[in-house]
C-alpha cells in the first residue's frame, strides 16, 4: 500500500489527500510535525532531500514528492475520475489556476516564509499581514481566472478537479488569516460544492489523526 | 503564430522560451518591463488577471499563463521532443524537481518579493541574503534530486526536459546572488550540458531584444 507522509495543517499535503479521497486510493497515512522540524530529521530527508511534506511512497519504495507532481502521478496511473479535462487548452487553464496557488500564493505565505520574517525582525503583525496580502492578492486573480471560464460551481465545470483540490486549502488559509473573501463569489461557490463532498470534508486538518 | 508576452530577466519567460526552442515552435516576443510594472497595466491585465509574465497567447486568441502549464501544453500538443520521461513514475520525478524550483524557490526569491522586504523596512543587503539562502538551500535539495536519479549529463537522462528548463534559469540567478555551487556538481555538469545547446543559449536573458 502507498505511504503518505503529511502534516494535518499542510495545505500542500490536504491536496494529495484529496486527490487520493477523489479518485478512491487507499494509502496509509504517515505524519510529521513540521513545528517540530520532524520534517528535517535525518530518516525524513532520506526520504526527501526537501525536507518537506507531501511525500508518497509507492508501494515499489520508490518516494515521489511535489503535490501536484503526485496529483499528476494518480492522474496518470488512476486516471478515473480525472482531475484534469480532456483538451490541452483547458488542461493548461486548469494546471495555471492550481499553479497561481502552488506557485504564487502558498509559498510565499507558508510557514517557513513567515518565520524567516520574524527571524529578520519582523513581529507577529507584519507576518500575518504579509500572509494576508499575499493570499488576498493572488486569490483575487484566481477570482478572475476562474470567472473567465464560466459558471461552475466548480472552480472548471461541473466536477471537481486539480484547481479545487489547490483552492479549498488556500481558502482554509485565507480565512486564518482574515482574508475578505466576499469579493469572490465564483471561489466561495467552488468551495461550497466542494464542501459537500467527502474527498474534500474528511481530509480536512481537524479530522486528521495528528490535528492539535 | 503564438506571441509570447515575457521579460527578458524573468526565470519563468525563460523557460518558456526554451521550451519553444527544443521543440522548433515558432512564437511572436512581445516584452513587459517588470521594473517599470507594465505587467500591472490594464491591456496586459485584461490578459492575464495575475499580472504576470509569461503568458503565452495561441493563434485563436486563448491566453495560457504559468510557466509549467504552457510548457505542459507544448508537450501535450508537439510530444517531439518530449520534455518528461513516457513513465509515470520517472515523470512526477520530473516534475517534482522543476516543482522544486518554481513553487519552491523562485516565487520566494523573485522581484516582487524583494521588493515587498524592502518596503518592510529591510536593506538591500538582507533582501539579497533573503534570495540567496533561499536559492542555495533549494537548489541543495535539487543536487540531491538529479543525484538520486544517476548519471545525467542532464538533470534527467540523456536529454533536456523540464528540469532543466527550470534550472538554467535558476542557476542564472543563483550567480547573481553569489550563491557558491561547488557542491553542486551534478547541477553543474547538467547546465553545461544545456549551455551547449542554442535552445539554452539564444534564449538567454542577454540575448533578448528588451535586454538592458
Amino acid at each position: 500500500m502507498m505511504q503518505l507522509f503529511g502534516y494535518f495543517r499542510s495545505s500542500a499535503a490536504w491536496r494529495v489527500r484529496i486527490a487520493l479521497h477523489l479518485k478512491g486510493i487507499a494509502a496509509e497515512q504517515q505524519f510529521r510535525h513540521l513545528r517540530r522540524d520532524e520534517q528535517r530529521a535525518p530518516e525524513f530527508l532520506a526520504l526527501n532531500p526537501q525536507g518537506l511534506v507531501p511525500a508518497l511512497r509507492l508501494a515499489d519504495g520508490a518516494v515521489l514528492t511535489q503535490s501536484l507532481a503526485i496529483c499528476e502521478y494518480l492522474e496518470e496511473t488512476h486516471p478515473a475520475p480525472p482531475l484534469l479535462p480532456a483538451e490541452a487548452a483547458p488542461r493548461a487553464r486548469v494546471r495555471a489556476f492550481a499553479q497561481a496557488i502552488a506557485c504564487e500564493i502558498h509559498p510565499v505565505q507558508n510557514l517557513r516564509v513567515l518565520n524567516r520574517l520574524k527571524a529578520l525582525g519582523l513581529n507577529q503583525d507584519q507576518a500575518n499581514a504579509w500572509a494576508h496580502d499575499t493570499i488576498a492578492e493572488g486569490l483575487a486573480a484566481c477570482e478572475a481566472l476562474a470567472r473567465a471560464d464560466g459558471a461552475g460551481p466548480f472552480c472548471f465545470g461541473d466536477r471537481p478537479g486539480l484547481a479545487d483540490l489547490c483552492l479549498v486549502p488556500q481558502i482554509y488559509n485565507a480565512r486564518r488569516f482574515g482574508v475578505e473573501l466576499n469579493a469572490m463569489p465564483r471561489l466561495l461557490a467552488a468551495e461550497a460544492a466542494c464542501l459537500t463532498m467527502p474527498a474534500f470534508t474528511e481530509t480536512a486538518p481537524e479530522r486528521q489523526p495528528d490535528a492539535e
